[in-house]
């Protein structure tokens, strides 16, 4: 069999509210670049071959060429405007793929992740068409309930990265569905069109620079790794 | 009603197995300190008539009476060994608190809680007898089920930190039970027994020193703020 074509949608949508700054938290420099420049190059590395869909806040696709230049950024990707949610930008990014592929879709403000996580969430999507990369949960779990909240075993759950990989025609089917307030992820678009997901064991390393804490961390990986 | 005597039970079991050390966690030195000074500290300053009781493994009582000796650590507070597990270490610390009062149970390699935190999980148990400090999980969550697993709603989950403050009577009710496997912090001994726990909002900065990616965040917090 032919080496299905790879591909890697990078969703970056923040704007930076949470981050309490003022430019979106993808554009924050760490390490000398601005975070999404990290996060392609780690694609990239993984496979210099592959077709990289950069989704991004319309508004925010000149700034993104601007910095391209200013950062003198080589790596060849696409850009594509977002949409007024997760879902949509995903789904604009995935009009990018034609015909037959393995798609990753991952967080733009994830710059951490291993090249080792990404080959085996690929490797996954490969054999068995959905692979998720998830990490086990270091604190204690409680369920809110009606009444108030319960403890449930932890070894139960799985706290869920990206990237998550999918056989293109599987990822473009669980996109035809209209949108649902229960999607927080690609794996629960798939999942409710009764595919089975498998999950790929991800690293502590592999955060989603969401808060300014995490934007500490960040300088400190980058500081030793980047 | 007069105050009630306030208590701080902080745990530090850690070996230092999973932060690949050959010092146990709660004393590697983060901001010119152990650990376990920084988490002594915060509950000092919250309240300095707070009894604070550590507990730690038999074998680093020693070591630890060193340590304040080397640091001129002042803060006064009683040392008691640790049992097998968790639970048998809380338990033991336990037997130090005297006649009623309210309980906190708090991690040692929790150095970074904030006092409004530490205040408000007091407020909250001297009201309903048993508080816990949580926060939202960023991260989709996934469930693993017989079949493999599946998403479920992450608002519906909360993940649990320290301090965990409890009515002393209800705490040394909750554990005369003998241990069970699913007890993984004091909530979930305490729910056991059919007393409802409170939640706290906690904070993402709360973090719990666990592995080597912890500690690259705690070096960075301490910069600013220890």
């Amino acid at each position: 069999m032919a080496q299905l074509p790879e591909y890697a949608i990078i969703v970056a949508g923040g704007s930076g509210s949470r981050m309490q700054r003022d430019i979106p938290k993808q554009f924050i420099e760490v390490a000398g670049k601005p975070v999404l420049m990290h996060t392609i190059e780690r694609f990239y590395k993984y496979n210099p071959e592959i077709r990289l869909i950069v989704v991004l806040p319309k508004e925010q696709l000149d700034v993104w060429r601007e910095l391209c230049q200013k950062y003198k950024f080589s790596i060849f990707h696409m850009t594509v405007p977002g949409g007024a949610t997760r879902f949509g930008s995903v789904k604009n990014g995935l009009d990018a793929v034609t015909g037959d592929g393995l798609v990753a879709v991952h967080d733009g403000v994830r710059p951490f992740v291993d090249l080792t996580t990404i080959k085996a969430a690929f490797e996954a999507a490969a054999t068995y068409g959905s692979a998720v990369v998830a990490v086990s949960p270091k604190d204690s779990i409680r369920e809110l309930t009606a009444e108030g909240s319960r403890a449930v075993p932890r070894t139960k759950y799985k706290l869920v990265q990206t990237p998550q990989v999918f056989q293109a025609g599987i990822l473009r089917k669980a996109y035809e569905q209209p949108e649902q307030e229960h999607f927080t992820d690609d794996a629960s678009v798939v999942e409710s069109i009764g595919e089975t997901i498998m999950l790929v064991e991800g690293s502590y390393r592999n955060i989603k620079i969401t808060t300014p804490e995490d934007l500490i961390l960040a300088e400190a990986f980058a500081r030793e790794e980047l």
